[in-house]
């Protein structure tokens, strides 16, 4: 057989190979078909064989040289964090375009109201049933936060068809359709974009598999968390925080010897995306995202410290409320029939219809004008932020002070900005919720933060007015800064909300100053203590439990105490079970009661102790054995107990015993 | 029996057990004779009955009210945090007063150069001889750090005399003495105060067992965690690094559970430290430790970022050289035959000596000069993080300036910082490394931070004067803020030589600005990366083998690798091992081999799959039974193989499976 006999025997190999490819394609997974394809790589038939060759060649001395440094995961790492910064960069732009058109159109439209009503609700009613039936008709899966997903995939739940490209496009696409009205549904990025994330993780661990030659494919565990960890980061421009938001989201399955490379990924996201807005808006240098401009010097008076305490307790109650609110919806719209008939077939007109009602109320020209509804989401925070006091000088001063004017004249419609901020409060409560029964790809973390920044807003301007009045502070002291409780108040809430506490320095990160982070962490550690305080699931709990997601709760996150519980009292026998000294009766009566075929076997009945198991067969060996002849034997002469072990053998790799023993203790 | 007998009775035997008590009393520790008191309270000849059980009823029922509230533990971790604050205060307070004193005596005698010469060198070798000996003789345990003991303590080993009040009261006393010689010895506090707070959480978790009335004491650990965190943030009056910090030592023995109570401790730690620093000394507002003017609009140009890599890696490098040098000087302490005798019988010689040494060498009037020896180290930190730029203006600018004066005349005695700083950086290095060998409490982390600092104002100061002159920038530009690379060199090196990030979040808090996070945690990571790619140990781990602690190495730290290895690789079997269908010539000769009355039993010596062990005696049958008989039986026909079984019975508590998995896992 001469090598051009061979080269045809290849041949026929590979397309025998690629028809059986073909005829099973519907039943095998992209995935599959792309390792089939790196597998026939290799074949002869393919063209331009030299160069190619030398590509190879020149690719695997690179590896090498990059290999030496370091392992090829770190490299992995960083490409993922630049990736997933470049897409967010993107996703902004695209978002912040569409937006200005929106602006551009309303405001062409001056004059004619009618006109503007239709221009205002109808742009985002268009892009919100774009963006479901868009996503719904690619990938089912693609709608939604994404974090109870990802979660259940990190506890090792494997979910292929989450981290698809093909849910990562149509994930992409519905965000920013969805992000684009968001002037009028009110939602946010950051839950789908730490998906979005993920699956670029699952991409390049495969692609790190290929990369090290390595037949088997390793466990994603890793660069799932440390992608989570990367999709807030490249969100916000904030790495810290990032990583303690991935530690708490995987709560007990984090393991800390990601904590290196989640830090290495978040930086390496976070550098990227603020070089990316540098560049791209002629900036000078890095700035925070929503940079603020509170005094250094004298951030707050010291006893504002009880300030801060009893808004985080106000913001506490009000998550209680909110999640009360989000947990019934989520109930009704699954139990309410014509509700669920309309969202398994209609995906896009309840998207339409719902939109529509939303951005109706929010037309500035009739309620919206006490919603500050004209500002985007970026611009309400940054208004909510702002350290100058929207409440005017009172008219009884002594001195007579021009009323100063409002510096964002959106929040004072009426004059008095706590009564729009009261407003905002009580109508976006119900909105928010309703917005999260929309089947598009949207994140609610961004709309809870900027929710608890209006609460924050509210009590700082509620104690500037009583400052201004005299009843606290002398007017000549320094100002109260009701930016401060803005942003604690955001921490808190969507702390409170999530049942975290990286919300707290996430605010910090998010404004470049840390001159309130004790009264931020203060605030938080109260709303929480509020929020977990009745054993009440979370937000994305209630998400978990809602998608009936493989949803493993932390038992002893709810009930710390079981700790000291003896197993009896959470498991009980569910059959009979035999004494291993048991008579002939017990051992009758154990073959009456059970079906099972193989009865476990105790020490004593009253220790307990479970000893193994007994065939059903020998019992009723003991049985005859015991009627027919006259002495009469004990149980344990007949049958024997086959015993309960754990076998480990040699092959045994390390990670697999781990793993056994953490699935163990993550079911506990 | 009335009741004046039933009384005498129980006097007889309270007597008694008194009795026996005194008896045993060398045998017994300190916490059980505690515990005996707390038990003979109970007895009826102690006066004040009624007041004394109004008081209990009174206490019991403030428990009560407590205790439905939230869980007891919640307070203990309040009273942690306010406690260590407290002490933290308290010790800074009597060290300023040293410091002053010193710098008093210092002043008085301007003129004299002899005695000031004196003043200069006694006063710190007389404070360091009292720390030494004090320390000493009270409790031996207590020189050094303490975090590589408290590490251990974390792994689970119970270490009792390191946690005892003696050792409490012995390593406060001794830390405010070495801390007032600051000026000269250059030693910290964070190191001790990890340990002390440890010890007040080690004395509050067995307070918290007697207020909750059980019998059984906890297990310290989490208390213990939470401690290691609330040491770093009542010390710096930083929260969110305290707990990183903690999280980071623990390493992989951290357990997520714990998470909250330490941000909650930490919170209490900071909030208070920082309260009674604002009541001690009249500020008006909370303020961060080492409050910096970074300008906010604009910290640093995006290229600058190439800078800050370049500075991490010069840190991680310099890291390498200090902890080789470290660990040199550790090995030659223990070899060197004379040093170790002097260190075993005269401590307090020793200190004194090498004190002496290193105060003559910081002289202001001699070398020490050229070292700025003149600040204390709080000092020598704000002078390194100063925003502006201490390189005068060149002459040769066309418009004739003035030269700016220095703003820290102590590092420019010879008009350029640049050398002072390199000077500066030379000499402290061994005497660093000298430093560290004193047998006194004494933390070696504060020190190591301010090394960075000037590795990294050293950068910045030559960035500052390469562009002054036009290189890389315009003049009329923002001006270069040294500062910035000074805090990122603190963070880069402090975080090489203890192979941990968490000083990035410190640096940040520190300062309560973060304009410079991201470059500041790219510089650690760097720094990190070059400390940690040979597998040296770090700082602490160089401590734990030195002190022949029972130190855990955490090998998949160390080789990550590991998870894959299959078992086999790491442990081969001892002795023989039989397989199942061994014949009796296989039999004989593991019986000749083997001198164990146990034998290992294997499915095939190929699978090497264990199944559990043979008697000796029953193999022994089965060979006489072989050679007696024509029809040889099989070995499995005679001899029962005893399985490897892990028995887990309904009395086995969730903690102890818990712990039985955890403690397997640690061991990977």
């Amino acid at each position: 057989m001469d090598s051009s006999q061979l080269i045809n025997t290849a041949k026929v190999n590979v397309r025998y190979q690629t028809d059986r490819a073909l005829q099973s394609q519907k039943d095998i997974s992209t995935e599959e078909r792309e390792r089939l394809v790196i597998i026939t790589n290799e074949q002869p038939w393919k063209p331009w064989q030299r160069s190619r060759s030398w590509a190879k060649e020149c690719l695997g001395k690179v590896r090498c040289v990059m290999g030496s440094l370091v392992g090829m995961e770190w490299y992995c790492f960083a490409a993922l964090g630049v990736l997933t910064a470049l897409l967010s960069f993107l996703m902004d732009l695209s978002v912040e375009k569409l937006l200005r058109a929106h602006q551009w159109l309303y405001s062409q439209l001056d004059g004619h109201s009618l006109l503007q009503f239709l221009s205002w609700t109808l742009f985002p009613v268009s892009l919100c049933a774009v963006s479901t039936s868009f996503s719904q008709s690619l990938s089912p899966f693609s709608a939604g936060s994404g974090i109870p997903e990802v979660r259940t995939m990190l506890s090792g739940v494997e979910m292929p068809h989450y981290l698809s490209l093909t849910n990562l496009f149509a994930k992409y696409v519905g965000l920013i359709c969805t992000l684009a009205a968001g002037r009028t549904v009110f939602l946010g990025k950051v839950g789908p974009f730490v998906h979005l994330s993920t699956m670029v993780g699952g991409y390049l661990n495969r692609l790190c598999t290929v990369l090290r030659g390595e037949k088997e494919e390793k466990t994603e565990g890793a660069m799932l968390v440390v992608a989570a960890a990367v999709g807030v980061a490249s969100c916000f421009g904030a790495p810290i925080s990032g990583v303690l938001f991935s530690v708490e989201v995987m709560s007990s399955h984090f393991s800390l010897r990601d904590y290196c490379p989640c830090f290495f990924a978040a930086a390496c996201g976070a550098l990227t995306f603020r070089m990316l807005s540098v560049w791209s808006s002629g900036q000078e240098t890095l700035q925070a995202l929503f940079q603020t401009n509170f005094s250094d010097d004298f951030p707050f008076y010291p006893l504002e410290i009880l300030v801060f305490i009893i808004l985080g307790m106000l913001c506490g109650a009000c998550s209680c409320v909110y999640l009360f609110c989000h947990r019934w919806i989520l109930q009704f719209v699954k139990t309410n029939k014509i509700l669920s008939k309309i969202l398994s077939t209609e995906k896009a007109l309840y998207s339409a219809i719902l939109v529509f009602l939303l951005a109706s109320l929010t037309f500035p020209l009739s309620a919206g004008q006490y919603m500050a509804s004209n500002l985007t989401m970026k611009q309400l925070l940054t208004s909510l932020l702002d350290n100058r006091q929207w409440t005017s000088q009172p008219q009884n001063a002594s001195v007579v002070m021009q009323p100063q004017p409002c510096p964002w004249s959106e929040w004072c419609p009426l004059g008095n900005p706590c009564l729009t901020l009261g407003f905002f409060l009580v109508m976006k409560l119900w909105m928010l919720v309703l917005a999260c029964t929309l089947p598009l790809p949207a994140g609610y973390f961004m709309p809870v933060f900027i929710y608890g920044a209006a609460i924050g807003r509210l009590v700082g301007e509620g104690l500037t007015y009583v400052s201004l009045n005299g009843i606290y502070l002398e007017q000549d002291g320094n100002p109260i800064n009701p930016g401060g409780y803005a942003l604690a108040g955001a921490a808190a809430f969507s702390g409170a909300v999530t049942h975290t506490l990286s919300p707290a320095l996430l605010a910090l990160e998010l404004t470049g100053q840390s001159t309130h982070a004790t009264p931020i962490l203060l605030a938080t550690l109260v709303a929480n203590a509020l929020a977990r305080s009745g054993q009440r699931p979370s937000f994305y709990d209630a998400l978990s439990i809602s998608k009936k997601l493989p949803h493993v709760p932390s038992l002893l996150k709810v009930c710390p105490k079981l700790f000291s519980v003896a197993i009896r009292k959470v498991l009980s026998p569910t059959g009979p079970v035999l004494e291993r000294a048991a008579g002939p009766e017990e051992v009758q009566h154990v073959l009456n009661t059970s079906t099972q075929t193989q009865i476990p076997v105790v020490d004593t009945l009253g220790t307990n102790i479970l000893l193994g198991s007994m065939n059903r067969s020998d019992l009723q060996t003991f049985l005859c054995h015991n009627q027919n002849t006259r002495f009469k034997k004990q149980l344990r002469d007949i049958c024997s107990i086959q015993p309960v072990s754990v076998q480990i053998s040699p092959d045994t790799t390390v990670q697999e015993m781990k793993r056994m023993m953490e699935d163990l203790a993550n079911d506990l």
